[in-house]
């Protein structure tokens, strides 16, 4: 509800009120928390006034109303701006604001993330709002078909991350009128000038070189905002739009206007009086903008997802996991409507391409810009789809900081890495994902899974469907046998033994290419008469201590454990941190992985020079067990 | 040596005859691997067979030499071409080319690497030559004085990738050129059209906009291709160049020119038979461009760093280990002209300041472009100079895949990752490196450092100058007591043992703020009577197995690790991978790390809440120890 005396649909000189507000409050609440970024909230301070008070169209009372206008703060450090804003419309308490801000168990963090009901994305690794943002503008434009508008302001310091361009051609690309971009372009950055400074001219022909619509203005003259957003959201372009606002940063406290070292540090008490004096002191506004035109709701909840489309593979035919994939999403399309893909031009390879050709509107290709297209994928699920982005393992690196991010934004994505290791041959190192368990396992609260066969990769993109957080699928090149029987289950966190028996003398356990390794090196130790149990660690994390800890007793601590990726971070680390958890006494343990620089080859040179085939798995199994 | 007959500096009509040689063993050699992109290296053949012909002055015989050119394919999937240009120039024999692409340890691998001696950077994950050559560039101007010229064969695909636009940024904000880019604008990606096709006009725009001269041509014009060429080399600019060639993907054989699905396959054997045909034939020509203007030299192997201004601190006082880090630097650069300093607009938190202010001739400002900044990193190593980059450590996972690419192009890098783990409290967890331990244990041949205190902060920055691959140093904001005597020396691989007895009930492990929670712990354990030994773990990739075995072997295998960090790949994983080589017979470990989402707070706040602080790390001990 808006509160008595709340201003709704404010006039420019109320803005002024409003924006010398967010100014005060800005250095208040930093002074109060002993950090943060006063000056970078106050060159800011008027494009936020203009823009919350007459053109954001935002339900303050329902923040999750599926029409509501969308405000993402890219320059994430300007936070003090973005609560203070969120003061003045009523939803944060000045004693919340000064008392809270920055502090241990707080929501209102030193970074906005969607602790917060009104935030969307975390931000505060910069280049990344913009990226989200176009996630969102999709999702409204192709998806929800709603007119909201996505607002997103930016820093000038992080138009020099190349994220940001990818955005802007993205947003082109795709016409995303329904997408603004406010470029505070305050010319400091953190340690001094920023590399173009106040030269809009080179901002503003780049910017409609990535075919934007530019506009430039003053951002602190309140006409100038207002016409400006207003010319924004006219809806008479199929171009995204930039306004370039040339403002000073510390602006409105004459001690700091335009210096340098004033970055990231809050006033001292006695300057941070001054300050407040000079702008007219503390106020008390509460000012409300724009309501959205059409009623507003909320999105349903996903309804659970049916099964009945799922493929079914027959146990022994050659099929690769990564052609799983993409049957088992085209099927999801099916039966989930809210499922949506993206790809970074590898859909032929990846096999998304098979979701793209049946479900040509849910479909998102991002051509090789991998930042941008975790990005729309964290954008998207602020919407409440179901984002599946795939590529190359190896390439999912290059947007190793937009994962971490996601995580710390708590959205629910999902991501699946093809080519994974030595197994895909001649193509070399470069290609290689010998590093992606690692970076996956290490994002938090991730879900990490590996499946061997087909069976198992369709049932576990299902299972990603309905999974929170960030979830990944790690899928092979070639085509191995199934092992499953299609109504085999593979619930997140467990594990598959393969073989086993009493008799058990050691434990061979792989994920993809290296479980059938490990089968066939059980062949041959049972030829010797030696039985070997075999794990199919399809979920990598989290994983199946029970299996495991049951083997290694049977077994008598006998484990090898073979990986098509480097030694750090992926299966051997996630069964022995596993196996820790139960203070084994005894525990010997193998693990084979790739750890020398690759060329190329065949998979079959390439595994065994790497010591992750069948023979070497065997080798460490006699090794172990003393029978040389 | 130049063999007898080979043609120097050629006319366009032998160019014409070389493209079509270009052409012919393009397929010649995708066809016998069985492998390979046969249709992109035709696009381009006309470009190399004019510049490798008439442009790049080049010694085939003397790779290393100084004033050679450097020839860089950013498009490194088109190595069939690059490899045919090695036939032509005669350091490649039409037999290696035939029977050793893509084979199994051959150097004519998938995508080129530095294993042949005229690579100088790994290419083939897409966006990455371009920066790389930036830094060789940068190199050239400003370090090197060397009339050079870089050339980087460009794809169109990978201008997607922001990181090409950080790369042409930076360019011209160094005014580089000595930089040359051509742009193969075949039309076609891996899965289909690119995104902008043809159009020329916007790929110039854009390019115009980041402040390159654009050359646009067609590039299958050999006229046109000589002058641009020219005009691209001609000195007259302080801009780079980028060359835009209109090509056809496969052009030359009319089965398949300008065709969609021809990407990433070789052509059949009878189909490659009827290409060579309308191509003319094999040839066998042997040819040479221009040399070098001056006569050639390689540079001086490095002189063996000298120690003399290496900081002291006295133990007790108070210094955070990137302050040590930043003075380290700056003495390090008085004891060794080749080392230079990179960072990304973080330099006052970093303290890469410290070397900026003293050495602004061997400092590049890298601005918010991380992945612009290890590439810059990367290409500076190119020239044999000794490279330090520096950001937070978070933001390096904005880099992982060119520090992937960069260890497989055994560069010789330095990264010094600043502000890890909740201890840098309020800024909340967007500012947090969480990951970057785990990030760089898994990186192929990389050294991982993780310092304490200033002492052995300032050890390791002039160790890490004499280390090759990719070394890692992580650093923390906080300062906290000097544990050493300047004297004392830190070999990398090695660990320090704090406090010790041989009645040592249990064993503490941490490094950074973790190892000072240890040393308190310690403290209060011993009130009780419980001795702990206490490890400081500075050197985490290698690791010192021998002084964990022995701890474990003193504590009957009671192993505490703390570390401010996810529980995956980081210093846990490290110390429980290096005691299972050694098969323990008794092992029980409590691993304390960072497991949930933190938020802001203070540092102790942050470090009581994650667990991983002095209490919770006696806890953990007394559990162990069964003493409640």
């Amino acid at each position: 509800m808006t509160a008595p005396g709340t201003l709704t649909g404010i006039d420019l000189d109320t803005a002024g009120e409003l924006a010398a507000q967010l100014r005060v409050d800005s250095i208040r609440s930093a002074t109060s928390a002993g950090s943060g970024h006063p000056t970078s909230s106050m060159s800011a301070a008027d494009l936020l006034a203009v823009l919350v008070g007459r053109h954001l169209r935002y339900d303050w009372d329902n923040p999750h109303a599926d029409d509501n206008d969308h405000l993402i703060f890219s320059k994430g450090h300007a936070s003090p701006l973005l609560y203070s804003v969120y003061r003045a419309v009523g939803v944060v308490s000045d004693e919340e604001l000064m008392t809270k801000y920055r502090r241990f168990g707080s929501v209102l963090e030193g970074h906005p993330t969607p602790a917060l009901p009104w935030v969307d994305v975390a931000t505060g690794s910069l280049g990344q709002g913009l990226p989200d943002g176009v996630g969102v503008a999709l999702a409204g434009k192709y998806l929800d078909h709603l007119p909201y508008r996505v607002w997103v302001l930016c820093g000038d310091s992080e138009m020099a991350e190349g994220s940001m361009w990818e955005a802007l051609d993205k947003a082109s690309h795709y016409e995303l009128s329904n997408l603004i971009a406010i470029v505070d372009v305050n010319r400091l950055g953190q340690r001094g000038p920023t590399e173009l400074e106040w030269n809009l001219d080179a901002y503003a022909r780049r910017a409609g070189a990535f075919g934007a619509r530019v506009l430039t203005i003053n951002g602190h003259d309140l006409g100038e905002i207002d016409a400006a957003l207003t010319t924004a959201a006219d809806g008479t372009t199929s171009q995204p739009t930039v306004v370039l606002a040339r403002t000073i940063k510390g602006r409105g406290f004459s001690e700091v206007e335009n210096r340098n070292g004033w970055h990231g540090r809050p006033f001292p008490t006695d300057m941070a009086a001054r300050a407040i004096a000079e702008l007219g002191g503390e106020r008390s506004l509460r000012v409300r903008g724009p309501l959205p035109d059409v009623p507003s709701g909320t999105a349903p909840a996903p309804a659970p997802v049916g099964t009945s489309s799922r493929p079914a593979y027959s146990p022994g035919e050659k099929v690769a996991t990564r052609k799983a994939y993409g049957d088992a999403l085209k099927a999801l399309g099916a039966d989930h409507p809210r499922v949506v893909a993206l790809d970074g031009e590898v859909s032929n390879s990846t096999h998304a391409d098979e979701f793209a050709h049946a479900y040509p509107d849910r479909y998102f290709e991002m051509f090789i810009a991998e930042q941008q297209m975790v990005a729309a994928a964290v954008g998207l699920g602020v919407r409440h789809y179901v984002p599946f982005a795939s590529t190359f393992a190896a390439f999912f690196t290059r947007a190793f900081d937009f994962i971490r991010m996601a995580a710390v934004s708590q959205a629910n994505i999902r991501l699946a890495g093809s080519h994974a290791g030595v197994e895909i041959g001649a193509d070399g190192p470069s290609q290689m994902g010998l590093e992606d368990l690692a970076m996956m396992r290490t994002v938090q609260g991730s879900t990490v899974l590996y499946p061997s066969d087909a069976t198992s990769a369709a049932a576990l993109v299902y299972a990603m469907a309905e999974r929170s957080g960030i979830s990944y699928m790690r899928t092979t090149r070639g085509a191995y046998p199934v092992l499953y029987d299609a109504r085999e289950t593979f619930p997140i966190g467990g594990a598959k033994v393969l073989r086993s028996s009493p008799d058990d003398a050691v434990t061979l356990i792989g994920a993809g290419v290296t479980l059938h390794a490990c089968l066939a090196a059980a062949e041959r130790l049972a030829a010797d008469g030696i039985r070997a149990r075999v794990i199919d660690l399809y979920s990598v994390k989290p994983i199946d201590t029970a299996a495991l800890t049951a083997a290694m007793a049977v077994t008598d601590g006998r484990l090898v454990v073979a990986e098509d990726h480097h030694p750090e971070g992926g299966i051997g680390s996630a069964v022995t941190a596993a196996l820790l958890e139960t203070w084994p006494r005894t525990l010997r343990f193998a693990h084979l992985a790739v750890r020398e620089l690759p060329g190329s080859g065949t998979s079959e040179e390439l595994l065994a020079a790497a010591g992750i085939d069948a023979g070497h798995i065997e080798a460490a199994a006699r090794d172990l067990l003393g029978s040389g």
